[in-house]
């Protein structure tokens, strides 16, 4: 099965368009991380066709991506501390870092010249030229004795050339503004609670919110105003009095926004969370099919999209943000891992890592329209991305 | 001076590169209407830089613009019934239909295969296959007698292959869904109010908001709920008792959103209304320079920028969403007519018509960052839009 598939990649890949002798838009473009394989393919969203697939990127566990303002060029984020850069137009590899060993995604800044990337080990942020992959900052995180430094995660852009992230070892969450030039004024924001997991920012762009891995509760940055430090909400977030095993920390950057409310997973628990983001605390509770791990919302806000870990994730739940029902279960197949949305809604992607497949759905009537075969894909990342904050 | 500058166009166009023959993403593209010339200008937005003119588009007052899904093609609705379809990447035209004989906007399906225009004559909607401009669907408006039918303004996408668009003759709010196929099924709201002028989606894709000429209040519609019909909101919003005279009505698609609130242009008054859009109540008023046009937030939320109507249009205002205070005035030039944000902000692009430049500035410092020359112009569209609901 594993040569057969081999086999028909490579054909597949043979009858693509030889892309650099060709003109071509990039709107619709995206990347699928094929995590085993150490590969990227690049897709055409509206084609649903592959295009190009690219070699020699390292371990893509965890891998995650963002693209240049101009989409011409994707940054994958490795585990190994790895950072590459794709040229999507042409298909190819023009630039590979090892930049540390041991890191766990990255961002882009808003004018889109600086890539920062967190790193585990040494404990800290590496910031390097968009175009030359040339370091251009440091940012090594607190020290914790024994040389080591804090692991740093949640790594994200905001607004005004800043980068925001969170230091797992030591609770912090640290504000690196570029404003002024490569040196950055690095703002230090201390006792935020214990570990740091992942963290988001809300789509308006405002709001930094980091998970607890340590305890109860999310910790909120209001970047507007740094100086009133993190506030503590949703006490009644994370593991609670009677801890559940967790399977798998869920993601907080799925987090999706309808309206005043935030759906958000639940940890450990088989639930998704209503916050109301006014007053920053919960206004309900969704029973659904297992420990969820992303909670995606539809564009135009109306249903939000669910998978879980093991032992349900071949499953996808789709919630109305309205009447809190569940109003279809769906059954994608082995392991579901990840979402995206076209931008405007009308379909999305998703990886089904062990059925070796990658769908895409009607987002109205829910069914497929069409699969690329595709070598455990995980991650999928639309060109659309360029143009968010937070991501 | 009109010569001069002419020929520095005409020596500018011809160092332009060769569009066609050069890999090139379209991410940071745009185009700029120059109105008077009735040509269309194709920029890059990182560059800074002109790289083609298009001609021959006829009467581009009020022309307006959306984008193919992959941000190839660039659809712009002409004054004069004129539809015409854009490539981008090459900086030429590729189709132009005379749709109607007056007509004022458009919008693309949120799957990127129709194309709709708002007609003022004949009154209705003609709706285009977006690859080959063949019709697909025409949505005459109600009857008004002598052979006459409404006048539609205010058309936009709405997610679900719909469009929405208001009656201005006869008061009435249409969705148009295609979801079905080429036939759509119309959901008609009556007695929305006297004479819609202009209307916009928020920026979530929920709420449909049409601005009324004919008397005080908006009228909303839930395209969650059209089945509701239409509320009357805001009834202080308007010209009011006294009314002042009116130089240019308000565009209601430069609504900005930060947080719950939405900054919004008053009419006739030296005023932006803040609307609590939980409520859909006024929640302040703010003092401006002159009649507010466009009110425009940058990514991020944390400030609008809003420009003015005669004999105050060659001003800036930017105000804090959270004090509600100016925090500066700016004189960019004679006729800002429009602006445009890099969609994470970084820069703001203006025009400046009766200075013949296009202006670009640093968010942050609002400085001047690149000026490039253009002929009288209006409306600044960047490719990123092709990625949102509702324009």
């Amino acid at each position: 099965m594993k040569r057969l598939f081999t086999v028909l990649v490579a054909a597949m890949i043979a009858a693509a368009p030889a892309l650099a002798d060709e003109v071509r838009s990039t709107g619709a473009l995206g990347i699928v991380i094929e995590r085993a394989a150490g590969t990227v393919a690049v897709i055409d969203t509206r084609a649903h066709t592959r295009l190009a697939t690219v070699e020699g990127l390292g371990d893509l566990s965890h891998a995650s991506a963002v693209f240049s303002p101009d989409e011409r060029y994707a940054y994958i984020f490795g585990r190994d501390g790895g950072l590459s850069k794709i040229d999507v137009l042409t298909g190819t590899l023009v630039n590979r870092v090892m930049q540390s060993g041991n890191s766990i995604g990255g961002a882009i800044s808003d004018n889109g010249r600086l890539v920062a990337v967190a790193n585990y080990e040494p404990g800290g942020v590496r910031v390097f030229d968009a175009d030359t992959l040339a370091p251009v900052a440091d940012i090594p995180a607190t020290d914790i004795g024994n040389g080591k430094r804090s692991k740093v995660v949640g790594l994200a852009d905001a607004p005004g050339r800043r980068f925001v992230f969170s230091l797992w070892d030591t609770g912090e969450i640290w504000i690196a503004d570029f404003s002024a030039g490569p040196q950055p004024v690095v703002t230090r924001i201390t006792d935020i609670g214990a570990n740091p997991y992942d963290a988001l920012i809300t789509p308006d762009g405002r709001y930094y919110v980091a998970g607890l891995f340590g305890e109860d509760g999310l910790a909120l940055v209001d970047l507007w105003h740094p100086e009133k430090g993190a506030r503590r909400i949703l006490d009644s977030y994370g593991r609670g009095e009677e801890p559940l095993p967790v399977y798998k920390m869920p993601h907080l950057e799925g987090w999706a926004v309808a309206g005043r409310h935030a759906f958000v997973p639940a940890v450990g628990r088989h639930e998704v969370l209503v916050i109301d983001m006014d007053t920053w605390t919960e206004a309900g509770r969704i029973p659904v099919h297992g420990q969820p791990v992303f909670v995606m919302a539809e564009p135009g806000g109306r249903h939000v999209w669910v998978n879980f870990a093991v032992p349900h994730n071949d499953t996808l739940q789709v919630l109305d943000t309205e009447t809190l029902a569940i109003v279809e279960t769906l059954t994608p197949g082995p392991g579901v891992l990840h979402m995206e949305f076209a931008p405007r809604g009308d379909q999305v992607w998703m990886s089904v890592r062990d059925g070796n497949e990658v769908q895409v759905r009607d987002t109205l009537t829910r069914k497929v329209i069409a699969t690329l075969p595709a070598d455990k894909p995980s991650g999928i990342f639309m060109t659309a991305r360029a143009h968010r904050i937070g991501l």
